[in-house]
């Protein structure tokens, strides 16, 4: 069977400035591609995604079509940055945004991201990656995926100021290397036992006041 | 397949004290058990566990027969009350203690807690329940657990000083009923599939240095 | 002595629509002018702030302009409604904004908000004040403002979905009130102190770099 | 003037092992002695402190002492480890039982901290220092502490598992050493302003209900 992965890369940088983020995520994307994983990547700055907490914000909002390139997804990362020890604006952007699913329901009556499985990757010069996981994650689970053992990877730096990870090499740390490929791993493993067998719609399932 | 659950109440609180936290997880249970999970509960305060990271700190050290517990059942359930803002301090030295996990393996050379689901239930009198919630489901992730999709309840007050779960009839917050039902519906989907199924020791496991 | 106020309200929601957040600031405005403090409000999203890390990203950035008040305040509050337990996107972006503050300094050498007096003020339907007003006030420090005693006020309802601050009459919470005045006169106690004998450059100063 | 600082160090490790958190504390005590301030470390595990929320909790119960000394002083430092990404839990313990204070009131009616200036040391292996100086310096804003700017000085390494503050050689870093001479300069600073002119009870006093 082959999976799908939705990578949301919350960097605060228009393209083409590199990005910190999307490097690591790269890492990943290559361990999940020898897994047979379909992936793609959306950087949201590049496009118009505006604030707000519904599905569609009209007058262009490109938020829609990454909806459902999230929602197509057995597999949903989200990458962010680190800026004053929490995920980026645009992380917590993307996360308000996905706020408009808890007013849809798949077809057995769950919230739509019910069997997806949810990762995090995260970089920044130093500390936070602990604050922006976690958070990020937790919030997902509310949202309906299901988040497998170690599914997080990040490289921080030491305290203060300093290189980020392309100019400090970062994939050179056997932490962040073991952590990505145990990510990737375990992604996959709990994706392929929802897509053969879903969480059954007992006891998680909800009338969709808002769609009827 | 009978499953197995262990809980484990972190109120600062002795016994016979009434705890809030206990109530709420006593809810969970009555659901648990219509679903045919065996359930103990541990009150730590009641138990002599000192502080440390290892799995036995000597001394008349009863950690070691409490993480027999964790490590036998199928879900294990953290229950926490608020203190300023976050977890409790009983609750951060049960997650300091499972540090000491991270020095064994299962027999296929995954953390112990691998193919453990998670959740975990929060009161407190007002605010804070995303942030104990978030950071302990998190820290579980890190230890191999598996959390399923809406696992957590709470119950929390309007701002400010105010009654508890139990005096504040807590459990009829419509909210907090619906979050405790899917919660425990979902660790027993997910803690089933992981007991016919369990994660495979496909790109997750790791020498154990320190027992060789 | 006349004191200055700039409050940034960090909703998501442009003008005209109604804020919540922005109901509760005006109540602490209510009381600053009491104090014979002169309180102006920015409504973030109803300006031109792109994402960034910089004071001029260029291009019809209209941050430049909104610093100018930041600087020029003696009191600087920052109002943030709650989304997924944690400060706005909004928020996070203004945090990110200030962080091209670093590269200046003041006339003694410090940086450029030493001296001015911080506090946080947040609505939400519920939980996560704690989170919003503790990392807003945290990071509001390493840029170089004076946190009093009591600096943050807020509302939030019981656990889950709910009519929010001004739905809710939140203004009748006692608590609210209480931590209102409290804010508002900590705030100008500690801003009249710091006008009148500023903060010493002595152990605080840091060559600037990036402009010499 | 004399100023006087109480320092609690918030170890899980007993005396005689050695403290990465006392070897940074250490440096902000020499530090804090060169700007003539008189200096005492308590670390809270070679101490009876059992868990609660209230100033005396009987039984041999030793934070009485404790807290007599910690309203002694002009400024009160906490120290930390970072433990699975946020505070230790004896540092935890420690806010709760300042919990019992909100039950005081200074001469004038305020709570017993205001006049207090709040500063925090934090030192892990990596990641969790944002989170657990920001936490911690809320807190103790809440319970009548004064937070002056850069309040906070910490160190940790890269991210994953390493050598700690000592073997690290922490105090080599240019961050860590700025900031714990910028924490303890403005902590003197701001101490002195309220030694000599306290915050006024105005507007931040309440009844004492407890205590009467």
């Amino acid at each position: 069977m082959a999976l799908k992965a939705t990578l949301l890369n919350c960097t605060l940088k228009r393209s083409p400035a590199a990005s910190n983020t999307q490097a690591l995520m790269d890492r990943v994307i290559g361990i999940l591609e020898t897994l047979d994983v379909e992936c793609e990547t959306v950087r949201i700055v590049d496009h118009n995604v505006p604030f707000g907490v519904s599905s569609n914000e009209g007058d262009g909002d490109e938020w829609p079509s990454i909806l459902d390139k999230i929602l197509a997804a057995n597999i949903l990362i989200i990458g962010t940055p680190i800026w004053f020890g929490v995920r980026s604006s645009v992380c917590q952007l993307v996360i308000e945004r996905l706020d408009g699913t808890y007013n849809d329901r798949n077809e057995v009556g769950q919230y739509p991201l019910y069997n997806t499985v949810a990762g995090v990757v995260v970089t920044g010069n130093e500390d936070g990656a602990h604050d922006a996981a976690g958070t990020t994650l937790f919030n997902l689970t509310h949202l309906g995926c299901t988040v497998p053992p170690n599914a997080d990877t990040y490289w921080v730096g030491e305290a203060g100021p300093g290189p980020s990870f392309i100019d400090a090499s970062g994939w050179e740390s056997d932490y962040t290397r073991k952590t990505a490929g145990w990510m990737a791993h375990n992604l996959v493993h709990l994706a392929r036992m929802l897509a053969e067998r879903p969480i059954p719609p007992e006891g998680n399932c909800t009338p969709c006041e808002h769609i009827g």
